[in-house]
Formats: C-alpha cells, sequence, structure tokens
C-alpha cells in the first residue's frame, strides 16, 4: 500500500483555507505559537507492532481485515501513519512476534521509511507453542529456578534482537503475579523478580535504558508483582541508574492520581517513558484520550513542568509510546486518534502561563491556577498540530486523507479479510 | 455589596476587542453561532444557598470572610453573580438553614435581583437545636413511627415555604442508611421511605415537582436509602408523575457512566434535574468541570439528544443546580467557575453534529462517532458565552470584574471576617 | 472416569471420627443444626458446563489437561462432582458450545448422574463460525435489523434446545454495548433491545422463567446496554411476570453493596438468580468466597430473609449457579471449592437469630446487630455441610477424595493432556 | 466509673461451663492452642484518645452522652476496656486535643490502669483557637516559610509531651494536599514536606521511631502530599532508620491489595505500624472486621509471616492501634469489638499451616494455598482469645460484662449527656 504525497497534498490543499484561518487566529491570540509548532514537529510517539490489527477480550475477538501479516507489512502501516501525521516516526517491537529474520533488511525498510526501532518489548505472559516451561504461574518471579532462568533468557535474547535493529531500551512488562490469596509469597516473588531483573540489567548495552513497566491488576487478578509505582520505583532504584519506571495509564486502580505519579518520579529521576492509552474501568486500552483528555492534559503539564525542571529533552529524553486495543475500530484509524490526542495535549501544556501559575500557586490563589490551567486546555490547538503536519509534510487532516484513499480498502485487497497482526 | 452596572460595563469595555475577534472568528466557522449564544441566554443555574459560604470536612473548616449572615445578604450574593454572569437567575433554599420570616419581603427582594426561587431542600440530615427526636438513625426510613412522622412534617413545612416563595420543586435529599451490615432491614427501610416520601407526595402542589435524591454513600458508610438511580427510579414510578429523579454528578460509584443514567432517564420520563459539581475519589463538590470536563460534555450530550426527542424546553424543562462545597477558593468565584464550565459544555453539545452523529452511530462508525463528539468538545466555545452574557448585560469576564471590584474585600468589610453562611 | 462410591466410602471412614467429634460439638451448641443440616441437603448448584475447563484473559490462556471434549464429558465431571458433594445436581448449558445432538441420549446420561438441566445460556457475544452477520457491535442492540433478528433466533433455537432436555429457564447475557462515547444512542440501543427480548420472552414455554443478566462493563468498555440491576429491572418489568434480574457477583461497580441489591430485587419480586464467583479488582470470575468470604454471607443473610419473607422455597425458589472462569487452578477443584463456599455461607445465615436481629435493628442496637451476625460468621459450619453430604452418601472432604483417586490424572489419561472444553 | 473486677468474674462464672467446652474442643482440634493464647495475650493494641467519643461527618454529628470531658476520663476509660479485654494497655494521644498539663499525674493515673503511652499524634490539619498561621493550604508542604515553620514547631512540642510521658514513638499524619489541579507544585510541596519532616525527626529522640502515615484523599480531593505508601516509604528512607511508613487501612484507593503492601514494607524493614478500621467506600472508619474480615486476615499472615521471617517480636516490634470514628454506636461497644476482630485474625493467622503453605507455593498448588488460608479462617477461634482474657483477669465476653453493667447510663450520670471527646 503506498498513499502517496500526492494524495496528501491533494488534500491539504481543500483543507488549507480553512486551517490557515484557524492559525492565523490562534498565533493572533497567544504568544509564542510559533516555538509551540516547532516543539510538536519534534515530538514523536513510537507505534507498538501489536496495535496493528485488532485487539480482543477473553470474550471474543471481531477481527478486521487488511492487518499486517508479518513485520515488512507493519514497518509498512506504521510508514503510512508516519506520512500522515509525521509524528509515528517509531516502532516498538514485540518478541517473539516480530523476530527480525534479517536485521539488515528490517533496518533498511524502516529507514525508508523514516522510522526508528523504540523500546523493545519482552513476553513471559504466554507460552510460546515450543516452549520449554511454562509461564502459567508466572516468569521471574516463580519458585522455579528453570523457569526464571527461561526468563531471563528470553529477556536476553530480546535485547540482541533490539541491538542488531539500532533500539536503545527494553520495557519489561511482567504479568507475574497470583489470582489467589496464599498463592504466592510475596516477598519471594519481589526477590526472585529482583534477581531475575538484575541479570537482565547486567545485559543492557552502557546505553540503553530499562523501562520497568507496572500494572494494577490483569492478567492476574489477586496480586502483581509488579503492581504500582512503588514497586516499580523498589526495582529501578535497586537495580541502578538504566532502570526506569514505565507509566501506563491504563495499569491504575480506580481514581489515581496519575500525574502526581509522574511528578514525583520525575522529581526522583525515574520516569522512564509512557504507554499512552484511556480506559474508564480496568485497562481497556482505549484510544488516547477517548474518555479522560483533561487528566491527559494535566499529565503532560507535569511533565512539561518536570522535564524542563530538570533539564530533560521534551523529544527523546523520555520514552512516548502508544499501548493499545482496537476491538471495534480500525487500528490505523484509532492510531491517528491517539496520536492526534497526544499532540493537542501537549499543546495545551506548552500553553499554560507558568509564571502566571506558579505565582498563583505561592500565593494560595486555588482559583486562579485553576483558570490558568483551563484556559490552555480550552484554548483550540488544532490548528498548531495540524501546522506542524503541514511543515513537515503530512496532513491537515490525517483520517480525512486515509478515508478518502481507502487505505483500509486497499489493504483487505493487498493481504485479505482475514488476517492476524497480533499473537494474542 | 454593589457591583455596580458600570463596574461591568468597564471592563467589558478593555475586553472587548480581543471578544470580539473571538467571536467574528467562530461564528464564521460553526453553523449556528446565534442559535447557540440565544440557547446559552435562556439558561439559567440556580445556585444553592449553602454554596455561599464556605464549606468544610469530617477533619475541620477554614471560614472565609464576608459569608453571607442570613437570607438577604444571600439573596444579595445570588443577585451579584447574575448581574455579572445572567445566568444565575435562580436560588434553591434549604430549610430550616433559610427559613424566610417574611416571605413577601423575601420575595420581593429577590424579585429586585431578577431571582426566582427554585427547588427548596429538606433537611432530614441533620438534628436541629431544640428538635424533638433525632435522626442519628434515619428520617423516613425510621423504624420508630414519630421519628417518620417528624420527617414527613418537616418537609410538609418545607412544601408551604416554596409555596409562600413561589418556589415549585421540592428535592428530597435523605442521607437514611446504615452505617453496618446488619443494622437494616433493608426492605423494612424502603417501604417506610415509601410510605414516608407518599405522604409528602400528596401535599405538593399540583404544579410541583418532586425530586428524589440518590446517593451511594455518606454520610452512611454502609448502605443508603436511596442509593442509586435504580432506588431513586422505584421510589419515582411508584410515588406518581410528579415525581421524579434527580442525579448529583458526585452521588456515584466509582467509574459510573452517568451519561447513560441520564439517557435512560429522560427516556423513561423520570429526570427531574441536576445537582452540578465535579469529584475525583467521593462527593467531593468540587467546582463543576475541574476534574472531568469531558464527562460533563457527554451528560450534556444526553441532556440535549434526550430533551429534544421529548420535545423538553432545554431552559424550564429540568431543574438545574449547582451543589457545591467549598473548602479553599472563595465560593463566589468558585460559582462564577462553574457555571461558566456549565455553560461551555452545554454550547458544546449543542455544537454536536447530531445527523452526522446519528449517521455514524447506524453505520457504527465508531472512529467517526468519536471525531463528531470531539470536534466539538475540541472546539473554543468561551467567546460564545461570553457573547451571551454580554448581550445580557452582563459581564464578558466575571470572575475578572469580581476580582477587579474586590468584592471579597468589600464584604469583609461589611460583614466581617468570621461569618457562617451554612448550617453545617 | 468412575470415581466409585469406594472411594468415598474409604476416604469418609478415614475422616469420620474428627468430623463426629466437629459434628457432635457444633450440634450442641446451636439451636438447629439438624434443620440447617437437612436445608443444606436440598440446596444444590448448578454448574455451567463452561466451567469445567480452562479459561482464559485477552493476555493468554495456560490450559489444562483432561477437560471434557464433548457434551457427554461435561455431564460425566458434573456427576463426578455431584456424588463427591451430593450439591451440583444440575448443569447449566451454553448454546451453541453444547449443542445436544441427540436430546434424548443426553438426557438419560444426566439422569444417570441424577442431575437435571438448568439455565439455558444463549451466546451473542461471539461469532461463531459460518454465523451470517457479525456480533461486532452487538446484538439485540443492534442498528442493523437483520442482526437484531439472528439474535432473537438465535435465543428462539435455545428455548427449543432447553425444552427438548427439560430445562425450565434461559438465561440471557448479552454483552451488548459501546467502547467508546459517541458510538451509541443510549435510547435507541435500550429500545432495540427490548423489543428483541420481547420477541424472546414470547416464546417462552408457560413455565419457564427468563434471567436478564446485566453488567457494569466488559467486554465493552464504555457501555453496557445491560448494565446495572436498574436497567435489568427496566427490562424485566417491562417484559412480564416470567422476566427477572440475575445477579452475577462480579459484574458491579467497585464498592457495591450487592446485599441490598439483592434484598430490593426480592421485594420487588424480581430476583431471578445468581451466578456465584468472586473477584477483587473486575469481573474475574474467581472461586466463590475466596476474596469477599463476608460479603457473600451477607448476601445470604438477604436471600433467606427475603426469601422466607415471600414464602419462596430456598432450594427451589431461585436459579442457584455458579460462573467461574479458572486460570490456575483445576477446574474441577475450583468448582468444589466454590460449592462449598456456597454451602459455609449458606448455612451460616440459616444460623442467623433473626428475631434478635429484627429487635436489635427496632431499637437502632447497631451493635448488638453486629455481634448478632458475627456470632453466625465466626461460627465454624464446616461440620453442618460435611453431615449433609455424609447423610446423602457424599464425601466428607470432596477435594480430599478428588486427590486421594487422583482423578485428574485419570481425566488426562482418557482425554489426552490438550483438550479444550470451552468455545471462548 | 468504676467496673469492678467482681463485676467481671460474676459475668465469667455464668459464661465459664460454654467456653470450656468450646475451648476444649478447639484445643483438641489444633496443634497448639496453648501457644496462641500465649501470644493472644501478648497482644496489645493501642486506642487513640480521640475514638472515645462519637465522630461526625461533614454533615452532622449525633452525639452520645457520658463521653471523657478530659484527659483524665479518657485514661479511666481506656483503663476500663483494659480491664475488660486486657489487650487494650496503650493510649494514643492526640495534641493539642490532649496536652498534658500535669505529666507526672498523667503517668501516674495511666500507671495505676497499667497503660502505657504508645504513639503521640500531631495535628496540622486544623486551625486551633489563637493559632497564629492557617493551615488552610497545608502546613508542612506549605509555599509560606512561617506556615512551615510553625507546623515543625507543633510538631517538636508534640515530642516534648510524649517524652514527658514515656511515649517512643511519633505519628505524621499530614492532611496536606490539594483540591484541584494546579493548587500544587507537586514537587515542590514534597520537597518541602520532606525538609520539614526531616527537621522533625533530628529532634527525635534517640529511641523514638517517626511513623509517616499516608493517606489516598480527604479532607483534600484532589491530591495528597503523602498519598500513598510509595510516597510514605521515599519519605521514611529519605529520613533515616527511626521513620516508618504507618498503614492506616481506610487510605487506600479502591481495591487496593493491602496484605502485599505489608508484605512489601516489612520486606524493606519500613513498615511502622497499623492504625486498624475498616471501610467500605472510602475513609469511612467503621469497627475493625466489620466490613472485610478476610482481607483482614490476609494482612496479619502477611505480618506474622514478615515479622519471623525479620525476627520481630509480634507483641512490641511494631505499633499496633486503633482508628475509628463512632458515629451510630456508643464508642467504648465498638472499641470493644474492633479489638476482639483483631484478636480473632491475629489468632486464624497464627493457626496457619505455614509449612504446608511454603509447599503449597513452592509447587504452584494455589488450590491447596487456598484451602490452607481457608482452614484456619474458618476455625472458630473465639475461645482462645476468650482464654487469654480470662488468664489474664479480663471478662470472657466484654461487650457483655460492659452491658450488663450499665457502664454508658452510669457514664452520662458522671459526666452528663452532652459532653464531646474530641477536636473535630
Amino acid at each position: 500500500m503506498q498513499l502517496e504525497q500526492h494524495n496528501i497534498q491533494a488534500h491539504n490543499e481543500q483543507a488549507l483555507a480553512a486551517h490557515q484561518r484557524a492559525f492565523a487566529y490562534i498565533s493572533g491570540e497567544i504568544p509564542d505559537a510559533e516555538g509551540i509548532v516547532a516543539r510538536l514537529a519534534d515530538f514523536q510517539v513510537a507505534i507498538p507492532s501489536w496495535a496493528l490489527g485488532t485487539g480482543g477480550t477473553r470474550f471474543g475477538r471481531f477481527p478486521g481485515g487488511g492487518e499486517p501479516r508479518n513485520l515488512e507489512e507493519k514497518i509498512a502501516d506504521i510508514g503510512l501513519l508516519h506520512r500522515l501525521n509525521r509524528s509515528s516516526g517509531a516502532i516498538s517491537l514485540h518478541i517473539p512476534w516480530d523476530i527480525p529474520s534479517n536485521p539488515a533488511h528490517i533496518k533498511a525498510l524502516a529507514a525508508q521509511q523514516e522510522l526508528r526501532f523504540d523500546a523493545m518489548n519482552s513476553n513471559t505472559f504466554q507460552d510460546q507453542p515450543g516452549q520449554a516451561l511454562s509461564y502459567k504461574f508466572g516468569s521471574l518471579q516463580n519458585t522455579d529456578k528453570a523457569i526464571r532462568r527461561q526468563a531471563v533468557e528470553h529477556n536476553l535474547e530480546v535485547i540482541r534482537h533490539g541491538v542488531e535493529l539500532g533500539s536503545e531500551s527494553l520495557t519489561v512488562w511482567l504479568s507475574d503475579g497470583s489470582c489467589f490469596p496464599g498463592q504466592l509469597n510475596f516477598r519471594q516473588a519481589f526477590e526472585n523478580t529482583l534477581r531475575g531483573l538484575q541479570e537482565i540489567y547486567a545485559a543492557l548495552p552502557a546505553h540503553w535504558k530499562m523501562f520497568v513497566e507496572y500494572k494494577a491488576f490483569e492478567p492476574n487478578f489477586y496480586s502483581t508483582t509488579v503492581g504500582d509505582w512503588g514497586q516499580s520505583y523498589l526495582y529501578a532504584s535497586k537495580l541502578g541508574p538504566q532502570a526506569y519506571t514505565l507509566v501506563d495509564l491504563g495499569h491504575h486502580l480506580p481514581n489515581a492520581n496519575i500525574e502526581q505519579i509522574v511528578a514525583l518520579l520525575l522529581m526522583e529521576g525515574k520516569l522512564g517513558g509512557f504507554h499512552f492509552n484511556d480506559s474508564k474501568y480496568g485497562d481497556d486500552d482505549l484510544t488516547v484520550g477517548s474518555i479522560k483528555p483533561y487528566q491527559l492534559f494535566l499529565i503532560f503539564c507535569e511533565l512539561v513542568e518536570g522535564m524542563d525542571a530538570r533539564g530533560i529533552d521534551h523529544a527523546t529524553g523520555l520514552g512516548w509510546m502508544i499501548d493499545a486495543s482496537h476491538n471495534v475500530k480500525d487500528p490505523l484509524e484509532d492510531l491517528l486518534q491517539s496520536v492526534e490526542a497526544i499532540m493537542l495535549a501537549y499543546a495545551q501544556a506548552l500553553l499554560v502561563d507558568r509564571k502566571a501559575l506558579t505565582a498563583a500557586q505561592a500565593g494560595h490563589d486555588v482559583a486562579a491556577a485553576q483558570e490558568i490551567l483551563q484556559k490552555a486546555f480550552r484554548t483550540d490547538v488544532r490548528a498548531l498540530a495540524a501546522e506542524a503536519r503541514l511543515r513537515a509534510g503530512g496532513a491537515l487532516n490525517p483520517l480525512g486523507v486515509y478515508r478518502a484513499a481507502n487505505v483500509r480498502a486497499e489493504l483487505i485487497r493487498e493481504r485479505g479479510a482475514k488476517t492476524f497482526a497480533t499473537g494474542l
């Protein structure tokens, strides 16, 4: 599937007048539209390879068509997204679903699409065909040393694949935990896990980061061995300076104040990156910003403030990834919507009048502090994100171009109506 | 305290140019700016008398100053809000905190401020000085017939006060419930409560409505006798056509889909009205729209759709009230922020392209449905609300005028630094 | 697999002395041990056919071995459970997973095992191979009339299968709902669903019941078209006297007071039955009583009180079913544990001194009410349940016999190590 | 009020036969009844002075009578509890509510009642009459240095009072936080708080401990500056070896796995102690074990296992305190019920067959692990706790003696019907 540049241009021409009105208006009303546009242009969000296909629930799965059948097609799909929004210039692979048989070829393909390889993801939450030992009762936490060994080896293999592709980080998400009281000795599970992580950490190249992802529950339903930011922080601080906590928005108990967690992890120098998504009830991996866009904005406010306070580069200092599962939408459309939501939240956070906010905070002027945040949030910043795309050669309206070009129909024609992109 | 019209005008003049740019821009981009402005001008939100003072928690209270010391001053405060935003033209009284000793005088005062009397609120969640029997173990649910009688009589008295003032509805919020398993026989508590409500209902003037408010918990901590919309609906449907369910946004279990409840109650003809506020954890009575503005928008989308489907007048068909408690903000500032948040959510809901949405729903085009809603939500509609205020003689920036005029300082000078507006 | 009676007897003989001590002790301490034993002997819990195999999560599945490969083997497994605990004398089938090709044969098999056919379950939450139209966007709620028709027809077919087998109820669990705001018109979804249910209801044999199950979320992640007891009650009351609400313990928002819901539905004559399980976070379908045994006891307190108040027979008046998913346990062991937990909770609820409780409630003696409930809950009633089993020819320690007889190893030998019992 | 020893003895004589049957039975069935009785006899739970009176909610308060009017009467009340259950031999004071004007006299009084002084509690969540600066916007977190100074000084004063009385620990619960997004800079609030805690820590006597209590929300409703165990751990680990985390059961987000938190804090050597209570929805401070007794048991399982693993003395190694608020019960009755629930959970945890559990965990025998825990939980251990009381000179049935002796009526006669025990 080649969505040609002329498709984008044709579409942009139609939309240009309205965009120019919008951009001119907003540029006249806010202090530094150009600065924000430049920031947005730099900001790239990695697309996980597993989000290119239809997900499912434990009750069923309703596959769509035209899903990528191999790593080459996954790269093609992300390339397409990136051509549209110029903000998806990275891919996050999952091993063993995406083992590159010919890394040099895969690297070349990605480079062609202007994509880099973001964090590598290991998988010890499933048993693969032919796998010697089962992860049914956990991997690194397991009471069985051989199973722990197998899980460590798998992660070392993931690092090796990542090195070949030029990735520079490893995301370890462990589904380890328990389904019933009594199943685990929590302390022993923690200690086993820590030892395993230490072995993996020891194999990290010097310029790599390790992200320790936490999750409150699911697929384990009573306890999780990396269950909250406090536990992830414990692991990361015991591991060393290359280890960080990774925050996935869906992995919290009800009502959690995620933005505060973000601020504290930044304060401690232990925030590694993000898995963006949204949810209403559990870890539902819905489109970013589709349920709680204001929370997303508040998180970006903390990110901008905290990164600036520590001198962390917005675009490269942390890992920005989407983690999504698409049950009822076209995966590519969902990803376009997710990236857009991220860009808008980031733009709004950049709009916040920090000086005024600091003064309001110092003076306990709570109403003013709220006004300052909401002024930014209520501002229509879509033209800023569109302008950033336009200047980078992308589409003013990525979803519009995607639809107008009948991309999905084309993909189905090429790849078939029954395809499976993920190993789930 | 008289905030004079010239204060408002002076302020408006300064803000006018920017407003005109904004209004011109938005008017050019959306189909019916004038229609929305007109709708906004009609929309009035009742202010509860208890929200004019500082609230508190069970841990403490940090009073502000200049709070109204009596009903006359409460009317003055709401009049002031109404002059600023032209959207707060109603007052919701609480008996016994606001018993009008001279109803004719009070009516005249309110009329002077262009205020009408919205729903009357009864109170059986506290014991008043000199009260014969205690509500410690509930009021209408009580196993003691004399206590139930007392609670019924109190509600009848509230109706009488309301009749004198021209109110046309009674809000019954019962804190009845239990703190421990075993304390109540749930069925008996429900039946006692129903009988009590029936006696109150029988005393309603023919043109009055009764609102049965529900709440998941607090101040009872194990069960609540009107605990969710299902229970409120049971009462309201057994009571008769003048009885309705009242939805208070803070009165739900975590993650509840309130917008769906709203849609279903409208479908059944049993939605009576709203208590607007916001919350993150429990019933925190925070400023409307300060935590989950997108949820507020989604609720307004259901309201607009459902009212239109049943031919209910937006401005008068349902009861619109704020329910708030202010612990760290100036109450009047908080109320101005709350009304503004309501107006913006309403305006955005009016912006939704219903025809396109219906088509997307019919065709299962989930991504398009989301785009349609988010397009409306992402639109900056502040100029529409400001224009509605401007045309009605209000302030472009009510909070700005309030602050510029040093209203709070003036009120403290008039009323003192230690005043208590509520009976809590 | 035939677990012979002599296995049970041999095991019972070993355990008899300790049991007799325990039973003698408890019989001497409580007023009516014999009465409770008799009640327990009558109480039968239906086992769902899908709970005989290993379940899974959206992340993976770790199958066990020896799972039943067809309906005959499912009946055999439940027969085995029933021989052990004499309390599992019913089977709840799921169509299309359990379509009986030869109903007469299946009926005979079940009779041989002393099993009756409890509620039939329809399935519109998955697409079956060869199915004409997809339920991706819902079944009875669907905007597409042909899909609604197909879902209705499926339910009619389920009723026909049930009639052939002698079942007398239909459980309709709809996963219908939406994953994103805007996806559904809530009112239209409700109305479509109601119409579909009405068509199904019209086909019910006169002595059948229809159970309308509700669920707060999953597999839909934003709204559910039968989302809470209030919605289920609306459907059931609009449908007619044969329609009831079915309560599944896992299908609620966090912190819900399920025991109160049970009491109110009984009061309204609309409680149809139960799906027992347990959970900590979401709908985790864990072993009954494994997480919140006190809540289970409180629910049984309401059941006993409410059934007695309405003259409902404990054993036959409502539908008692387990709904479980086993990710880390042997399914048959898990079911034995679940039935035991139900029996203990029921026995403890029968132990409650109702007269004293009523007096405490009448006198607002909250501490005494708690003492009365906790006295029952703290009593060790295991000997009562064991005695009921013993008298009925079952095992004093069902799990012990099951393990001693190496049932699972035997089943694996017979059926193989890789088998799949469910259609999930 | 003197509940005389002969009251207790007379009551015990009546109850003795039944108790002896129960104790003889349980002693014959479990391996080490005597060992457990001895452990129970050693276990003392501190009573907080504020729990001796009626609490309230933000909606109202329904006071009881006979509440202690001063510190002397509070000591008398706890002495009475201790005579009844022999397990309440410590008092936890709250400054400024319990400032001892004559420490030597107070010490003597307490010694007379065989009470020691447990943790001292500071209060920066309220403004006291005459207080120079307000804690409306927080204390140690405050942007105003003078307010931070005042809060530090207050804590130093609390330590001085504690030293005079022989206390050896300070519990710092900060209600610091924010009600609205934007109100706080999270990082600055953390850093200010840390600096303040460091100043307080520096003033601790060498043998003292400092407990840093966390709370998810309330009275602040958006963020809390010591919000979860992770934050408390950060503070405690930065402060030094005398600083520990204090776990209050009610201070968590919905569904939190508190037992795992306990296990991890013990692992890290940072668990300081407990505030026992129970809750269904928020921080409701209900009677211990009244809502989730199984969770309480699971927590004690972790405590016993973790303390044994680290060689921590059960009775003296950690701080055991109740934190309660009584809205509808007699406070003394509630405290008797709470202590009893703690003793039963502790006894059941001691009953767990650890060797078998460890083996089940090592072999992934999840069903067996559950059986082992539930076997202990289902055992009726009331006779063990009663025997421990009996041997120590307490009452077999403390609540029964309390009621039979008409203690509350007597207290009302002595102290009056309108008394206020707390400063809330």
